[in-house]
């Protein structure tokens, strides 16, 4: 493998640069939050999107999938603290912010993409933003300042931000590709209901960017949850300015092979971050689903478990349930034996086997509470149904969620 | 309206009896919880029964719907402290069970259906339920105390009983229906997830029983939620033995719909109260969805709301957060037009208009906490799709839900 990670976020790549400086989206907000990020390609990138699956869009969701309908970008502009959905003046004020923005940055309006993300229903405070853009502009920066700042401004419930990079080589020529992403409630696998933004310098074509973040996404943030709410605003954007210098991915082969497998990993570790990172969340939870018929059945099955109430909150109890486990394959909607099902329970501090084709196994309590006391809880179940298999990522249901949730607005 | 309600739960109806005793299903336990219950009747019954469509079934809910096959029953036999899903030797015991209630009652084994509700994955303590039997037979009592010591012998995590009975008039004869349920997590609107059985001395016959019960539990059992998770064990079991001395009901015609009115307007209770009982809970959430296109629109919207964590959480902290309730419906899978979403939150305390078309709409936030405080919150939804409207039913999700269930087997 050829792949390695490295710094530098979403400015690792040749040609990017990125800022976060706070405007006051919201009113009487502290200065020491940013909440208004701003993401730029020296040339403009071939460029492509995935958004919310949710009926209700949010308007610059609505108006990122026109702009990107051509594959081509230079620059992203996103706020925090208000989602820009089901509010008044919302297309009216996403297109503003697309304007300012262009504007600061000097170039074409319909080469900015545009994100928000916070509460819903309130109108945009589009007037902070418009001034807060040539401020963002100005403090453009190539350095891992300038990922870090902009991964802060999109943070919302975030405990911390999310940035990952790697390279990888094609043809002898080094491409990076780096991301950044903020995600914590309302995420669900139904498009992976988070804002991230990925930069590349590899030069690839526009149909094959977005084929590769595709099938990225369907391995990654499609197979994290965090609650089950699917958001309005969910974007995934991937810009790729071309400037790392490499031979054109125009078709599949070793390099786009290669391209893929290191944007797969990046996506994945911005996923597992983001479900690690689950509001109020104590635990990741892994669920390996092994021998399955096929790999939409493995995936079916183990997004019910991870999606399950009752297995979350037994987590958080580092309560070895397994049958609440078993209950949630079982009310997936797929058809599979109970009896040909094994389950164990693992972290970092050990490995129980709790169920053994279906039924009950005696196991050492004190063993089990200590491995799910790891930080990383891996569910790994096995059933003999065939050979398909898929990870999933979800984590715990915490006294901390209610809380987070209870009093959001305010 | 010729229905009324009356005292007696599932005793209510002529010719029934019930008891509940401790025999000791979990070692260990306080005698001062009772965990076997009985129900009986004088002559055998017509007998229906629907059960969990989860793939996982326990070995009791496989036996009852093998002996309902028939149609006919005459006394069920229930514990909680242990769900016999997941269990070794849970079919043998799951007969040793139905065995010993009959051999106590004095009637024929396949007349017997029995459930269990509890932990999954454990040995059903058998031998302590052979032992209890009798004495449960000994004390069936036609009391409304029998009712009462059966409905609290099947409660898990319930914080009180649930039990309701109405009687209605057929050609001038009083028939009368009661029922007793359990349901606390683990609950969700794909069948009803709980226990529930229902007595009455109407003569129906066993097809047209069936048929009343599927319809009265598609628009009560099935529209409620606590937790989005469908247990291996819920079961609805309904009794009828004819005792009143109507006319028998072999058709649909006035008396069908005399007793499907009742029969309705019981299971909407239970459901009610289940919902209102939700692990946890401080708030029922009352969801009406009106102006759908089809009654299945509305359903599958509302269900999507009641189930939303986030909904569920903002409930419980009096947080008018209707963005999160348009969200919920917009990732039903369900297509409709936002900009025609109307959303009210209404309590005893008063209502309050907050969105208005797919927008957010100014309003009181002194007076919307003040609603939101109320022991019941209704979400009333209004759409401009067509005519159709549905309720449906869940809780908030409060700290004790994870409490209660970050710890359940110890």
């Amino acid at each position: 493998m050829r792949m390695k990670y490295i710094e530098g976020g979403v400015c690792a790549a040749k040609g990017f640069s990125a800022a976060g400086v706070w405007c006051g989206v919201k009113a009487n907000s502290s200065p020491e939050k940013k909440d208004l990020a701003l993401i730029y390609s020296e040339v403009p990138c071939a460029a492509a999107g995935i958004f919310t699956k949710n009926r209700v869009k949010a308007a610059p969701v609505l108006l990122d999938m026109e702009k990107l309908a051509g594959g081509r970008a230079q620059a992203v502009a996103a706020n925090s603290k208000n989602a820009n959905a089901c509010a008044p003046e919302g297309m009216e004020n996403a297109k503003r912010m697309g304007a300012a923005a262009a504007a600061a940055l000097g170039i074409a309006e319909e080469l900015v993409v545009v994100s928000s993300t916070g509460v819903i229903g309130q109108r945009l405070n589009i007037e902070a933003i418009e001034k807060g853009l040539p401020e963002a502009a100005k403090a453009l920066s190539a350095s891992a300042q300038g990922s870090d700042d902009a991964a802060n401004a999109i943070m919302t419930t975030d405990t911390g931000k999310k940035e990952f990079a790697v390279e990888t080589e094609l043809g002898g020529v080094t491409v990076r590709l780096g991301g950044i992403a903020k995600g914590s409630g309302m995420i669900h696998p139904n498009m992976g209901t988070m804002l991230c933004y990925i930069t590349t310098d590899c030069a690839v074509s526009a149909p094959l960017l977005k084929k590769a973040l595709l099938t990225a996404n369907a391995v990654s943030f499609n197979r994290i949850s965090v609650d089950g709410d699917t958001s309005t605003n969910d974007s995934c954007i991937l810009l790729a300015n071309g400037l790392a210098g490499n031979a054109a991915i125009t078709e599949e082969g070793p390099d786009y092979a290669a391209f893929l497998e290191a944007l797969t990993a990046l996506c994945t570790d911005l996923a597992r971050s983001m479900a690690a990172d689950g509001e109020g969340a104590k635990h990741l939870i892994t669920c390996q689903i092994k021998g399955a018929k096929t790999v939409e059945q493995s995936e079916i099955i183990g997004k019910s478990v991870i999606g399950s109430s009752l297995t979350k909150a037994a987590i958080f109890g580092c309560d070895a349930n397994w049958g609440r486990v078993l209950a949630a394959m079982g009310y997936s909607g797929e058809d599979f034996d109970p009896e040909a099902v094994d389950i164990a329970f693992a972290s970092a501090a050990g490995r129980v086997e709790v169920c053994k084709n279906g039924r009950g196994l005696v196991f050492d309590e004190e063993l089990a509470k200590t491995v799910l006391t790891g930080k990383e809880v891996v569910i790994d179940v096995t059933m003999r149904e065939g050979e398909a298999e898929a990870t999933c990522w979800g984590c715990d249901l915490t006294y901390d969620y209610v809380r987070i949730n209870g009093d959001y607005r305010t």
